[in-house]
């Protein structure tokens, strides 16, 4: 725990939220500043910074307790979709450096869902430069 | 395998894709609509339509696999931050119905970026509305 960490705080009750769920080593609790009605943030009790240093077994608690929440959204609040959105460094939205899931509620209700899609879907890539990347990041994972 | 499945046909290598990786359980290959250089996408190889459905062990493996080669794309591919993206249901962007998860690079150099926030963090959410919706799921979900 890391006595400045706003999410261990609230782990540890010493910072107020609106609890959803608790497991063993996990914590669930509304987002205050939520894209979607019910957005909210599945955190490992346990410190990590970020994806890259979350140990596997929490890392792992943490997507099967999103996906536990994720399902009741559908029912317990008329979701019509859901989004799982981690955020890995400053680069890529993260704002709270202890690691968490982001579980977004989608709805076809737009006074419920501000979101708006992160990028253009219809974009086709570059094959030659999908190549290229595919072959370095195979090479960096060691694979054949 | 559902044989109309894109993704079990990638996986089953009777559709071209740029692989990146293959455990036991998953398969990882190159987006060809890419958000940003080197977007790719982890899936079981076994189908499941979406989040609702993955089994337990596929979603942990499919977070692990993600987990590993989000890691290299630092060193690899010169990332500044990293996305996971998960869309369950076409109201949350999914496109394929076959479960996977986005990992989406991120660099401040946006010639190789071309994600934005998909909503808007500064706005605070009605702490009222918050209370009331973490309620109903905490009932849904059977917590005190
Ligand atoms: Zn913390
Ligand atoms: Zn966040
Ligand atoms: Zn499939
Ligand atoms: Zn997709």
């Amino acid at each position: 725990m890391s006595s400045d960490c706003i999410f261990c705080q609230i782990v540890a009750g010493d910072a107020p939220s609106a609890p959803i769920a608790e497991t063993e080593s996990t914590f669930a609790f509304m987002d205050i500043q939520p894209g979607s009605d019910g957005h909210l943030l599945v955190v490992p009790k346990r410190h990590s910074t970020d994806l890259r240093d979350v140990p596997a077994e929490d890392l792992s608690a943490v997507a099967l307790e999103s996906q536990r929440i994720a399902k009741h959204a559908f029912d317990a609040w008329g979701a019509d979709g859901v989004n799982l959105l981690n955020c890995c460094g400053a680069e890529a939205w993260q704002t709270v450096f202890h690691f968490h899931m982001h579980v977004i509620p989608r709805y076809r209700d737009k006074d419920k869902d501000r979101l708006h899609l992160p990028f253009d879907p219809g974009v086709r890539g570059n094959p030659e430069l999908i190549g290229t990347l595919a072959a370095s990041m195979r090479e960096s994972l060691g694979e054949e």
